[in-house]
C-alpha cells in the first residue's frame, strides 16, 4: 500500500455515506466542531472557518504537539481549513460565496452574534433557500436565557444533571466532561442529516436550533419519569442505582469494583459466588425491591467480601459466576486496555507540521465503510487557496491576503 | 382545532422530516428505545416488537399513571407495538416477514442473542440487502469484552468516564443518568440517517456496530487530548474546570453557585462585581494559567463573597456584571423555570388507557417541523392487528393469538 494521502481521501470520497455532503462551518471550540468531526470522518467536506491569525480558540488549549493543540486536532480532524475575516464586508461576502454552494452551515455563536455579522439563517435562507442552518447554542434561539453565553457548567447546572450527580450527602457534582456540549454536537448531528433528507425530497431547507439545556434535559429520562410521574424529586444516589440493588461501587482493598446486580437471577449468582447462599432464603433479599429497602444491610454483606479482596480479585470470581462487575478504569487504563485497542478507536494520522498524531475515530462501526485512514486535522488557513481558488482568481487572493480578509 | 389523534398524526407523517421511514424495533429499557423514539418523534413509523403478555421489561419500571410505566412511555412515544414471540419459529417468520417491508432495524441483544433467534444481520440482509441494520450493546459486536451484558455503570467504569467525575480526594462516581446508553442511542441515531442516505444513493444496506463503552470514550475530549498528547493521566477535578479558573461551583449561604470566568476580561468583571478590582494588579490572578496555579488562593477569596450571599443575590450581582453564573437546580426547579417552560420541551398526550400523560420532546426544534403534538406510547400489541392485517388475515391472526405467538 503505497497510496498517498491524497488519494486514500479521495477514495474515501467516493463511498462515504456522507460523501457529497458539503458543511461551513464556523463553529469554534467543543460543540459544533465534536459534530462536524464526525461528519467529516464520514465523508462530508467541511470547510472551518478561521479568524485570519489567530484560528478557532481551542488552537491555544494545552497540550501541544509540534505547536499545535491536541484538543483542536483532535475534534477537527479531515476538515479544510479557510481563514476569513467575518468582521470585513469582504469576508463577508467570501461567506456568502461559500454559502450559495453549501448543503449545510454549522455555528455555534452566542445567539443574535450571527445577524451581527450577515451569518443568520435569515440572511443566509435567501442567498440558498436549501440550506440546512445548525445553530448550537447554551440555551437555544428563542427563550429568557437565550442571550447568554454557552458554558458547559451553566448547562450542567441549570438542567438538573449536577443535582443527580455525586454522594447523597456530597454537593452536586459536574460530570468530569462538558457533556452539554457533546450531547448538543450529538443532537446537531442527526437533526443535520433528518433535514438533509427532508431537503432531498422537498427542496427546502431548513433552520435547526439546538440547546445543550434542551440536550441534557431531554436525556435524563429516569429522574425525568420521578419528577414529571410521581413528583418524586430526584436528587443524588452516589453510584448506587436508583431501583436495582447491589447495583453500585465497593471497595476492595485497592481501589473500586462495580457490581450491578438488576434482577434475583444475577442475586442469586452473587450470593453463592460470595460464599453466602443462605442470603436466597432471606426474605429482606427476596425481590429487586426488597433490595433496595434494604440497601444498608446488603451493603454491609457485599463490602465485607469486596474489602478482603483486590479489585482483579473480586472482577475474576464475579466474571466466572456471571454476575457483572468491573474495575473503575483510569483513562490511560481504557485506551490501554485488549477491548479498546481491539477496537481500534485510537488511531494515528500524519500532520502537515505535528508530525504523527494519534486521533480517535468516530464510535460507530459501518460494515460499508471499514475503518480506514482518517485525514488529519488543518494547519490555519491551510485550505484557504484552495477553496477560495474555486471563485477567485490568484491576484484578488493575494489583495485579500495583503489586506487581512483571509 | 378539532383534529383527532389519527389526523394529527398522518398531517405529521406527511410532511415530516423522517416520514416514509419504517423501522422494526427490537430494542428494549433505554438505548435503543431511547434513540427510536427521536426517530418517531420525526416521523418515521417505529413497529416495536415486545414479548407477548410482558412486553419491554422497561413497562415494569416505576412510577406508573393508570397501570402503565412513566420510564417507558417518555421513551417509546409515537411508536407502535406488536406482540411477537421470536423464540417460536412462526414468530420469526413474522418477524423476517415484516423486515421485507423494513428500511431499519433497531435491536441492542447481547452480542450473540439475535443469531440464536434468527435476527442477526447475516440472516436479515439475505431478505433484506438493503436494510440498515443497528445494534446497540455494552461493548460491541466484536472484541473481547462483546460477550458482555450492557450495564451503563459498567460502561461508565471501564470507559474512564467515572474516574474522572468526582471530587479530587473522593471516590470515582458516576453520571446521575445513564449517559452510556443514551450517548449509545444519539450515536445510533446519527449513524442510522448517515446510513439510510448512503442506501438511497446506492441500494446498499449495511450493518451498524454501536458500542456504549466507544460512544462515552469518543466524547471524552479533554482527558483523551490530556492523554494521548501529554500522557497526563487526567483524574477527578471535582467541579473545577481543568484548565480555567475560577471556574467552578462555590457554596453560598443557602447552596451552591456556578461561576464560569473563562478568560481576563471575565476575571476582570468578577473581581469589580466582588468590589476587588485590586485582583486585576495581582500577579498571580493576571492570566487564566496563573489562575489556575493560584487555584486555592483565588477560592478563599471568591468563597468569602459567595459565603456571604444567597444563591439569588450571588446570581443576580453576576448576571448584572456580565459574568456567566447560575444555581444548581434541581430537576423540578428546571422543569419548572420560566426558560424551560418557554422552550416547550414538556408536553401532554392522551394515552388510551392511562389518560393525560406528560411527554418530553426531543430536543432540537426543526423550522420546517413545528412543535406539535405527539402521538403517545402505545399500550402492549395495541397495534398487532393493524400491523400484521397488511400481510394475515383475520384467521391467521386468531390463530397466531391463539397460540400465544402475538
Amino acid at each position: 500500500m503505497n497510496l498517498t494521502e491524497e488519494t486514500l481521501i479521495s477514495d474515501k470520497t467516493e463511498t462515504a455515506p456522507l460523501s457529497g455532503l458539503r458543511i461551513v462551518d464556523l463553529s469554534r471550540v467543543l460543540a459544533g466542531p465534536f459534530c462536524t468531526a464526525l461528519l467529516a470522518e464520514m465523508g462530508a467536506e467541511v470547510i472551518k472557518i478561521e479568524t485570519p491569525g489567530r484560528g478557532d480558540d481551542a488552537r491555544q488549549f494545552l497540550p501541544f504537539q509540534g505547536g499545535e493543540s491536541g484538543f483542536f486536532m483532535l475534534i477537527n480532524k479531515a476538515k479544510k481549513s479557510v481563514t476569513l475575516d467575518l468582521k470585513s464586508p469582504r469576508g463577508v461576502k467570501i461567506l456568502h460565496r461559500l454559502v450559495e454552494d453549501a448543503d449545510i452551515l454549522v455555528a455555534n455563536f452566542r445567539p443574535g452574534a450571527d445577524a451581527r455579522l450577515g451569518a443568520d439563517y435569515e440572511t443566509l435562507k435567501k442567498i440558498n433557500p436549501a440550506l440546512v442552518h445548525a445553530s448550537i447554542s447554551g440555551f437555544g434561539q428563542e427563550g429568557p436565557l437565550s442571550p447568554r453565553p454557552a458554558y458547559d457548567i451553566v448547562a450542567q447546572a441549570m438542567s438538573g444533571l449536577m443535582s443527580i450527580t455525586g454522594e447523597a450527602d456530597g454537593p452536586p457534582t459536574r460530570v468530569g466532561e462538558s457533556m452539554g456540549d457533546l450531547c448538543a454536537g450529538l443532537n446537531a448531528c442527526w437533526s443535520i442529516l433528518a433535514a438533509i433528507r427532508h431537503r432531498d425530497r422537498t427542496g427546502k431547507g431548513q433552520h435547526l436550533d439546538i440547546a445543550m439545556t434542551d440536550s441534557l434535559i431531554s436525556m435524563m429520562v429516569t429522574p425525568l419519569s420521578l419528577q414529571l410521574f410521581a413528583n418524586a424529586g430526584p436528587t443524588r444516589t452516589g453510584n448506587r442505582h436508583p431501583i436495582s440493588t447491589p447495583f453500585d461501587s465497593f471497595p476492595c482493598r485497592d481501589g473500586y469494583v462495580v457490581i450491578a446486580v438488576a434482577n434475583d437471577t444475577l442475586f442469586a449468582k452473587l450470593s453463592t459466588a460470595m460464599g453466602h447462599p443462605e442470603l436466597l432464603a432471606d426474605s429482606r433479599f427476596a425481590t429487586d425491591t426488597a433490595r433496595t429497602e434494604n440497601e444498608p444491610a446488603l451493603r454491609v454483606l457485599v463490602t465485607a467480601w469486596t474489602g478482603e479482596r483486590t479489585v482483579d480479585e473480586a472482577v475474576q470470581v464475579l466474571d466466572e459466576a456471571g454476575v457483572p462487575a468491573s474495575p473503575i478504569l483510569s483513562v490511560a487504563e481504557a485506551l490501554a486496555s485488549e477491548h479498546v485497542v481491539a477496537r481500534g478507536l485510537v488511531t494515528t494520522a500524519n500532520h502537515p507540521t505535528a508530525g504523527e498524531i494519534p486521533l480517535v475515530r468516530q464510535p460507530v462501526r459501518f460494515s460499508q465503510w471499514p475503518q480506514g485512514p482518517i485525514a488529519p486535522p488543518p494547519t490555519l488557513g491551510q485550505h484557504t487557496d484552495e477553496v477560495l481558488g474555486a471563485f477567485r482568481d490568484a491576484d484578488e487572493i493575494a489583495a485579500l491576503r495583503r489586506d487581512g480578509v483571509i
